[in-house]
């Protein structure tokens, strides 16, 4: 184990982000209930939202798309712009998260950059401008060294990712809440994997659990400063 | 003159783009014609999303996402849903643009290629998913070495611009139509300039035209083989 460099996915991992988004959608369903019930409504977002995947991507706007069109969907028509509008208001709550730190994050960032051994990285997807303001609000750029936003973690992304981090995928730690996103394209390119499950997941996400050899699985980032005892010792002659 | 990079501007520069957005906006404003006349309708979408601009960015999302709520806000909350619908399908077509190169882009960023001494990169703001896909129907991915899609063009994305493509800011040209976002900065920060006007421009992006000992105007793009004419001599012996 030779780690050089560490990176992190920002949603629900440094911070709160899918029960916001759950939150949004429940008003939603609220304001739409005179059209269905609660489960119709979200199962009908969800279709939404998978149709609008190739032309919106991951995000905050994607997702207000997503809703209005829903509604209009939904009601047949019969929506009124009045609820139209509280929807797209609601949407934009989620752009405006505080982006507070989870538990344990900004003391263990703090003590990943004392140690000065890792090149630290925040990897994250989804809309460029809804990401770099929770990084700001979240307090927590002085921390890394680069901020990679990507439409996708894909495969190619991830290739990117140890080209700009100037690491081969073996030095690089991938911490993160998703099997899918976080853990398996890592694993797949020869990096190592840390997964911090978080208590809820968009059904998207969401894939088999699994072992593997260069995967870890903690409870709390905390954990992440024991986990890298493994690691070499630090150069003191360099 | 020892220029080392290149970087173009996207959105009318390489393509067709803000004619599209006008063409919907126009739509837009004969769907809601029974709420007011077009100019009501298109100015106060300006000011709407103007409004939007903290939270949304630029982009084609952030486009439709204005015209929705603007829709609401211009008929009294009167706008039937299914106009709400029809909107949202003309922001898609944004998202769907072909970005087919304009004249004399293609055969310029071959010669520049060919010539091997210039490091090609695409700067452009808006979103990333719609600038992404842009690109790859437009064809030109394969003439650039970088690409770089950033929220907004500021002094500091110009600075993390040289860094990225390892240039001093004296050797860096960037190439645009827009004097507010491409030139301005670009020269502010000790680099060189080609203004490329198109013919039409987005109010937010028009500033009073100036001149510059660093700035060059040119009708078309492929000028820039010219005007590069002045650069050193490649280093034959190298």
């Amino acid at each position: 184990m030779n780690i050089r460099a560490i990176a992190f996915d920002a949603d629900d991992t440094l911070w709160d982000n899918e029960p916001f988004f759950l939150d949004v959608e429940k008003e939603m369903c609220k304001i739409l209930s005179p059209f269905g019930t609660a489960e119709e409504i979200s199962t009908q977002l969800f279709d939404t939202e998978m149709a609008n995947m190739p032309d919106y991507g991951y995000g905050a706007m994607a997702f207000t798309l997503s809703l209005v069109e829903n509604a209009v969907k939904v009601s047949h028509g019969k929506v009124p712009a009045t609820d139209i509008a509280r929807i797209i208001e609601l949407g934009r709550t989620l752009l405006r998260l505080k982006a507070t730190p989870l538990e344990g994050v900004e003391e263990t960032l703090r003590q990943l950059k004392a140690d000065g051994r890792y090149r630290l990285a925040v990897f994250t997807k989804g809309e460029l401008l809804t990401q770099e303001h929770k990084l700001q609000r979240s307090g927590l750029l002085p921390y890394f060294d680069n901020i990679l936003i990507v439409s996708d973690k894909t495969a190619q992304q991830y290739v990117d990712l140890c080209r700009t981090l100037n690491v081969a995928p073996s030095e690089l730690m991938m911490v993160g809440n998703s099997l899918k996103s976080d853990v398996l394209p890592a694993l797949n390119m020869g990096a190592w994997a840390v997964h911090i499950p978080y208590h809820v997941m968009w059904q998207h996400e969401v894939i088999d659990d699994f072992d593997h050899s260069r995967m870890f699985r903690i409870e709390k980032i905390s954990e992440l400063l024991n986990l890298l005892k493994m690691n070499d010792e630090p150069l003191l002659l360099a």
